[in-house]
C-alpha cells in the first residue's frame, strides 16, 4: 500500500507542481490550515493521522499522538517547538525519523550574516542615513571609520550547518574564527572552545555572532554578565533565535557605549512592535527575521524533502536529520 | 650623498612616525600644503624640485618640470591626473618610476564591493528604510525578495588588483564571474572576453560592477545603450570613477525599472550636491566614495611606501608600478 504523506505548507506553483510531480507515486493529503510562512506554528489537524510522512510545521502534539508517522520534515531550520525532552523520547521510542531544513536556510544565512558584517565593517548603514536625511558628504569621517575584515577575529556563539557554511564564505579574508559549542570536537578553519572558556575568548573578537537554537540552555544566554567582556569596538549580531539574548542588557550595552554596534535579524517578540525600543537604540540595525529567506525557498524546500523521500525508501542516511 | 624624498600628504601622528623612522637615513621634505585626503589634487610646490622622490599627491606639472625627480609613488589607486600621454613620455624618458597604492586600496574596495552585493542581495537598505521611518516589519516581501549569489552571474567592467581581490572573496560563493577588458590575457577563475563582446554578456549578468579608472576611452563608458543590454533585475555597482558612467542615462534605467537597482561609490560631481537627483533615484545608494577607505590608511600606506623605497634602493621590483 502506498504511504501516506500529509503537508501543511503553502509554497507558490512552481513548488506545488515540484511537489506533486515528485509525490505521484503516494496518497497525499495537503491539510486544509497550510500556511506560507516557515515560521509558524501549524494549527492542530486531526488528518495527520492518516499519515506516514509529514511535512512542514504539523503540531507537534498531534505528532506525538500519531502512531502511524514514521518521519517529519519540518520545512525550517529552527524547530524550537519539537525540541524537547518529550518529543525526542516519543519519537526514538518508536524509531520515527525528524529531520528539517537547515541545508536550505544554511547558505542564505551564512550570506545574510556576511551582508550585516561587511555592511558594518564598511559604514553602509551610516552612508544610508546620510541618504535619507539631509544628503551630507561624510567623506573623510566614514572612509576612516571603515574596516576591512582582513586580521580581524570572528567569534561564533553556535557552530552547525550556518557555521560551516560561514567558514567557508570567510577562508579568503583571512580571519581569525572561534566557535563555541558543547562538543569540543575540531572543525577546519575554527579553533572550537567549550563555553567555560568564553569568558577568555570574547575580549578578543571584533565581530560576535550569535547563531544559538532557542532551547533551556540556551535562553538569555547572551546576557550582561557576558556582554561586559566584549571590547567596547566589538560588534554583536543575531540570525539564531532572540531569547538567547536579554535584550535589555543588548539595550543597555549598546546605549551606554560598552558596545559598538548590533545587528539583528531575530529578535524577541516578532514581529517587534513599532513602539519596541529596539528599533531605536543608538548603532542597533534590524532585519524582520529574512535571514534564511531566499528567492527560490520554496522550491529549494521542496527539492529537499524530494531528496530525503528518496533516501528514505531506500533506507539511506537522510540529509539534515535531527532525530 | 643622501636622497632627498619629498611629501605632501599629511598622515595620523602614528603613520607619521613610521615615515620618519623609516626614512631617517634621507633628507626629507614636508610640504607645507601638505593635505589629508588622497583624492585632493596636490598644490604645485617649489620644494619638489629638490626632490629625488615624491611620496602623496605632487602636482603632475611639477613632476614634469623637476629634472631631478626619480621616483614618485601616490597615495591612491586612482592616478587620473598623471594618466596623459604627456606625462607617460616625460617619465619613461628620464627613465624614472611611477608607481600607485593600489596594494592598499584594492583589498578595502573589494570588500566594500562585496558588502554592496550582499546588502542589496540580502535587502538591507529597505530593512534599514524601515527602520528609520516607520517600524514596520515586512516579512514575507523583504524574505522572498531576499537573493543568494550562490549561482549568480557577476561581470565586471575592468580587471585589476580590486577584480582581482574579488575574485578571490567571491570564490566560496559560487558564482560565474566575466571581466571585460583590454588585454584578454587569461586568468584564473574568471572569464575575460573584450570589450567587442559586451553587449553579448551584459544579459547574463545578475550583478555589474564597474572598476574602470577614468580616461579618454572610459569616459560615458556605460552609457544608455550599454544599459539597455541589462537584464531588469540586474544591479549595478561603480566602484571606478563617477565620469566612466552617463549618470542621466543610469537614472533613467532606474527610474523606468530598466535596471533594478543601483549601489554608487563614486560619482560625479564629488561630494555629490544635496540637490542632485541620484540622492533620490529610486533603488539607487550611494556610499561617499569611501572604497579605499580602512581604519589603518595612514600606517598601510607608509608601509606599502617604505617596501618600496627598499626595493628602490636595492634596484628590484617595485609593487604596484605603473609606469
Amino acid at each position: 500500500m502506498a504511504l501516506t504523506i500529509w503537508c501543511n505548507s503553502k509554497f507558490n506553483a512552481a513548488a506545488t507542481e515540484l511537489l506533486r510531480a515528485g509525490t505521484q507515486a503516494y496518497r497525499t493529503i495537503f491539510s486544509a490550515h497550510a500556511n506560507s510562512s516557515v515560521l509558524t506554528a501549524g494549527q492542530s489537524d486531526p488528518t495527520l493521522a492518516e499519515a506516514d510522512i509529514a511535512f512542514g510545521q504539523p503540531d507537534a502534539e498531534d505528532c506525538l499522538r500519531s502512531s502511524r508517522l514514521r518521519w517529519v520534515e519540518v520545512s525550517s531550520a529552527g524547530y524550537t517547538r519539537y525540541d524537547t525532552e518529550e518529543f525526542r523520547l516519543g519519537f526514538q521510542a518508536r524509531g520515527a525519523a525528524f529531520t528539517n531544513a537547515s541545508g536550505v536556510f544554511a547558505d542564505s544565512c551564512a550570506q545574510h550574516l556576511l551582508a550585516m558584517l561587511l555592511s558594518l565593517n564598511r559604514q553602509l548603514p551610516a552612508c544610508l542615513r546620510d541618504q535619507l536625511t539631509d544628503h551630507s558628504w561624510h567623506y573623510t569621517e566614514r572612509r576612516y571609520a571603515s574596516r576591512v575584515l582582513t586580521g580581524q577575529t570572528v567569534l561564533l556563539l553556535g557552530y552547525g550547518a550556518i557555521g560551516r557554511r560561514l567558514t567557508e564564505l570567510l577562508a579568503p579574508f583571512g580571519v581569525t574564527i572561534y566557535a563555541v559549542r558543547r562538543q569540543t570536537r575540531s572543525e577546519t578553519g575554527v579553533r572550537i572552545v567549550a563555553v567555560e572558556e568564553l569568558t577568555r575568548v570574547l575580549p578578543l573578537a571584533d565581530h560576535i555572532i550569535n547563531i544559538l537554537p532557542e532551547n533551556e540552555a540556551t535562553v538569555s544566554f547572551v546576557n550582561a554578565r557576558r556582554l561586559a567582556c566584549c571590547r567596547p569596538d566589538a560588534r554583536f549580531y543575531n540570525i539564531g533565535r532572540g531569547a538567547t539574548v536579554d535584550q535589555p542588557a543588548l539595550i543597555h550595552a549598546l546605549e551606554s557605549g560598552r558596545l559598538a554596534a548590533a545587528f539583528l535579524d531575530v529578535m524577541s517578540p516578532e514581529p517587534l512592535p513599532p513602539d519596541h525600543p529596539l528599533w531605536t537604540t543608538p548603532n542597533c540595525y534590524i532585519s524582520p527575521h529574512i535571514g534564511g529567506g531566499r528567492h527560490d525557498q520554496d522550491e529549494a524546500l521542496v527539492r529537499h524533502f524530494l531528496a530525503n523521500l528518496a533516501a528514505f525508501e531506500r533506507g539511506e542516511p537522510m540529509t539534515d536529520r535531527v532525530l
